[in-house]
């Protein structure tokens, strides 16, 4: 970040997309598998943003995921989300509960959001959820994750466990709601809010207007 | 329809799209300017089929439009609306009134639906209400626009409030629910259904590969 190269570097952080996603919400595992990909090539970068949805349901009344609460919702959005798989040409298996917790593997994120490896760490864990129907609450199957990503489980486990990353998590989850968000995925750019996996490309393409 | 060409026929008939709608929905605008078009280009018969989303969201236990229910989500809607307006190239004001009162049009168009000039009529009346901010649940604007349109506005109007018609309309209704509609616009092709002006280029997509 060289003082020369101020201005360039002014336009660059302007491309930027952030991706507010929870772990056990089925159309962010759709955008999870795709983002990273899309963003590159549209010269955009992902803040990578993990919440709780379920403050920001309470906020609206439900207790529960809307496709639990609503069965005809639910069926559609089963249904809906293999169809898509297919056509994004994504393994799919329905995962025996719904939703699954995603606590531990949030403050990972959480802890770590800027590391080099924490796309992998995402796209892993939503695979497991979506695409392996395993137990994502289950702190054995998140440490098999990163050790099969090469990092050291004790160390980010109580890492993510620290006083402090639980308070960033819960303050992520306030933050969505005080932005407006009322499901995942998420996306903001410059100050605009797109609710869907459907919203992706448009995201995007608003990010690379909106800097130029 | 005559013999020597059956085949062709039934080929032509297999390609398909049902298009459920209601007047007051705001999704279900935009999926109506575009859908006539699109289904043209793609080789797709347009089956309309106009519907009262009331008992579906009845059936959810809601008795008003969600985005009435939940705040975040109209506020998230109404933006979202304008920027696919811009996106697309189409009008739009924020109707005054939401949601307005859809039945006579609807009724209209049950009693009308394989009409040469139903697909204008079902466009200037959710123009009307959405780019134009004209009370649809008045007969006098329903009149208007039919007037506009040449159509004989008296017996139109007439027919559509004949027992028999309502009563293909309040089966229309109940049929979506049992179809598994839940919100519109929604789309059936072959038995799939697609939820959402999101979703029309993947069901006319479905549309063309189930017909080959």
């Amino acid at each position: 970040m060289s003082v020369e190269h101020g201005k360039e570097i002014a336009l660059e952080e302007a491309k930027s997309i952030e991706f507010w996603f929870d772990f056990a919400s089925t159309y962010s595992y759709l955008s999870a598998m795709r983002i990273a990909d899309m963003a590159r090539e549209a010269g955009v970068s992902v803040a990578w943003r993990p919440f709780l949805l379920g403050p920001a349901f309470l906020a609206l009344g439900w207790n529960d995921s809307p496709f639990n609460i609503y069965p005809p919702k639910g069926r559609y959005m089963w249904r809906d989300l293999e169809r898509l798989c297919d056509k994004y040409g994504r393994a799919f298996k329905r995962p025996s509960q719904f939703p699954r917790n995603g606590l531990l593997a949030a403050r990972i994120v959480c802890a770590n959001e800027d590391a080099a490896w924490t796309p992998d760490f995402v796209r892993a864990v939503f695979s497991a959820n979506f695409a392996a129907d395993r137990d994502i609450g289950d702190r054995v199957v998140i440490a098999d994750i990163l050790t099969t990503l090469g990092r050291s489980t004790d160390e980010l486990i109580a890492m993510a466990e620290m006083a402090e990353n639980k308070e960033k998590l819960r303050h992520r989850s306030e933050q969505a709601i005080s932005l407006g968000l009322f499901g995942a995925p998420s996306f903001i750019v410059d100050g605009e809010l797109f609710w869907g996996n459907d919203r992706l490309e448009d995201a995007l393409d608003w990010a690379r207007k909106s800097s130029t």
